[in-house]
């Protein structure tokens, strides 16, 4: 049964909440509040972002805000652009590419690439490096939904506000679209056709087996796979999940690819070992912060709002945050978790670091 | 229903089966029968072979015989021992590390493995080099195993002999033992805990880059799943199915890996383009082959004597070379293919080209 209350899953706390370092007059970005800055470094900034997505127009009277919303659109838009692609459309054979599109081009917000983006530009890469990666890192996680939502795993038949794959496409073609998802990201970004014409991906192949390592190492036994057994092994247990395990389950479900994006940007742009650790540390923040709000939504609002089946963890007797800390510890747990976050940031450039520090608000405050 | 005759698979043509070009003396080499050679070539093979597998003792007195079961036997080993290793006994989630132990160390002759290093070999790297890429080989085999076996796609109960993953684990852990073998498959190749000690991977990493998105290609849409998905679409139906999409998913379901086996093997070795692209045209002959002779066992080998349902493709209406073709035929266009094979090891070192040469031959005369 759903809960449809409305309210922001940080409210209780919100009056606290203030970015650590960028700067204080701005108070608590949120995605639908711009930034103000310095105009000289939002000029700046706005070049920047628009300059590595081709296709965004530019617009002719640069803003003169930090605009997170303009930031986030354009880079769905490239990152759309590099899925569809990566796909031919209508090609033998025909169902498994269609069901693989369906799946992969359903939508949501390309939160784990615009992270991967930014991460690269934050660790001194052109953005561009980094756009394989990106659309790899959203094939990973398009086929966990796949696999996830299966009749013998959680059996969920709605997601992002549409069938899931496998009531569409029945659950043969949705295996099968998961491992050619799956194996799709590795062939991407080991393509140098992937990459735009004037990025050499041989130019630092090192890079690009350090990234595809720690790709490969957050899916599996140590990764998405291992957060799914554990998270099945809990499901309609009578026992009380510990906090250890819960944590376990999120860590490993959700968090393990938050960090590999970010991760694989910052190796593909070029970070060094003390910067990418740092940058882990913050991803494994935003990672279990992302969980955590997850959890509080699912009690929280509807199955309209959230474009999946809400309530579903209470029915199915998940252990969740709010089911073992109540709302308001959860929410005190999710503030925590986004105060480590953006400490991690403290010694990046700030320009630069701004997209990760919005990208952590945003996922403290979003509301599906 | 199984037919049970006992027969060689190329039993009707074998008088005609000569390799083309190592030495006419031989005639047809078969897995158990030594290959005679000029006593030194004899000698440096042996050595060469044994110098490679650390653990295979050297015989103190060197024989005089190319030993194929050796040759295989030794590689089995490392490769075992390779695959032991990559996956943590007991470790937590346990369920998931005993699944994929289960289904990846069932034994099996790693025949992939082996033409992986093999190709290393002849196009000149040190065959250490290719272990991991060898190992990584029988992982995505092994997962697609796992995948093609459960309920709603093949629904084997039998693999090797033993039950199939699922009706062990079940269900939702022998999906997600696929998706874990498959990620382990490319952070095997990628990490450089996975190579010996003597062992640079970051010496050749365009290598490595080169290699991992080749193992990609053959896995989705262009690959083992595509071959599936027709494969599932052709079962069952009453048409009769051209060859052409017979060869179709031959070619994707099980030459795909073959031939990806091979040609990793060659690109880590260091192989040139002409002779990475020669080794494809080999690989891709035999992958074809390897599907014909496994037809033709299917309808001739008891279920004991393959360690699987036998008669399966029959019972559940599949069509197959020997339905398409009659046996006679089918055994005829397995002699091409093996014909075609050999011919592209002809410009190559002969003594480093006899495994691969000796791999054709089997793959051919295989009895299981």
């Amino acid at each position: 049964m759903a809960l449809a209350f409305h309210f922001h899953p940080l409210a209780a706390s919100r009056a606290r909440l203030s970015p650590p370092h960028l700067h204080s007059a701005a108070g608590a970005p949120s995605p639908s509040v711009a930034l103000t800055a310095a105009p000289h470094h939002r000029l700046r900034l706005r070049r920047r972002f628009c300059a590595v997505v081709a296709t965004a127009a530019a617009s002719p009277a640069a803003t003169t805000e930090f605009d997170f919303n303009a930031y986030m659109g354009e880079r769905a838009t490239a990152v759309n652009r590099a899925l569809d692609a990566a796909i031919p459309a209508g090609d033998p054979p025909a169902a498994l590419h269609d069901a693989m599109r369906y799946a992969l081009l359903a939508g949501g917000k390309r939160v784990r690439p615009a992270l991967c983006l930014a991460a690269c530009a934050v660790a001194g890469g052109p953005e561009a490096w980094a756009m394989p990666a990106a659309a790899a890192v959203e094939m990973v996680h398009t086929m966990s939904l796949v696999h996830d939502d299966l009749p013998c795993m959680d059996d969920d038949d709605l997601r992002r506000g549409k069938p899931t794959c496998h009531v569409v496409y029945g659950e043969p073609i949705a295996v099968l679209t998961g491992d050619a998802l799956l194996s799709l990201a590795f062939h991407h970004m080991a393509s140098v056709g992937s990459y735009p014409p004037d990025v050499d991906p041989h130019k630092h192949p090192a890079r690009v087996v350090r990234a595809i390592g720690e790709l490969a190492r957050c899916i599996g036994s140590e990764g998405l796979v291992a957060g799914q057994v554990v998270d099945l092994e809990m499901t309609g247990t009578s026992e009380t999940v510990p906090l250890e395990r819960l944590e376990y389950i999120h860590l490993h479900k959700t968090a393990a690819l938050l960090e590999a994006s970010v991760v694989i940007g910052a190796i593909i742009g070029g970070g060094t070992d003390e910067q990418i650790e740092r940058l882990r540390k913050y991803a494994r923040s935003i990672g279990l912060l992302f969980q955590v709000v997850d959890d509080i939504l699912d009690v929280t609002k509807s199955s309209e709002e959230l474009g999946k089946t809400a309530g579903k963890d209470l029915a199915s007797d998940k252990t969740t945050y709010p089911k073992l800390l109540g709302l308001d510890k959860s929410r005190e747990f999710a503030e925590k978790l986004l105060s480590d976050a953006t400490e991690q940031l403290a010694g990046f450039d700030k320009e630069k670091a701004a997209p990760l520090l919005h990208l952590a608000y945003y996922i403290a405050h979003r509301q599906n």
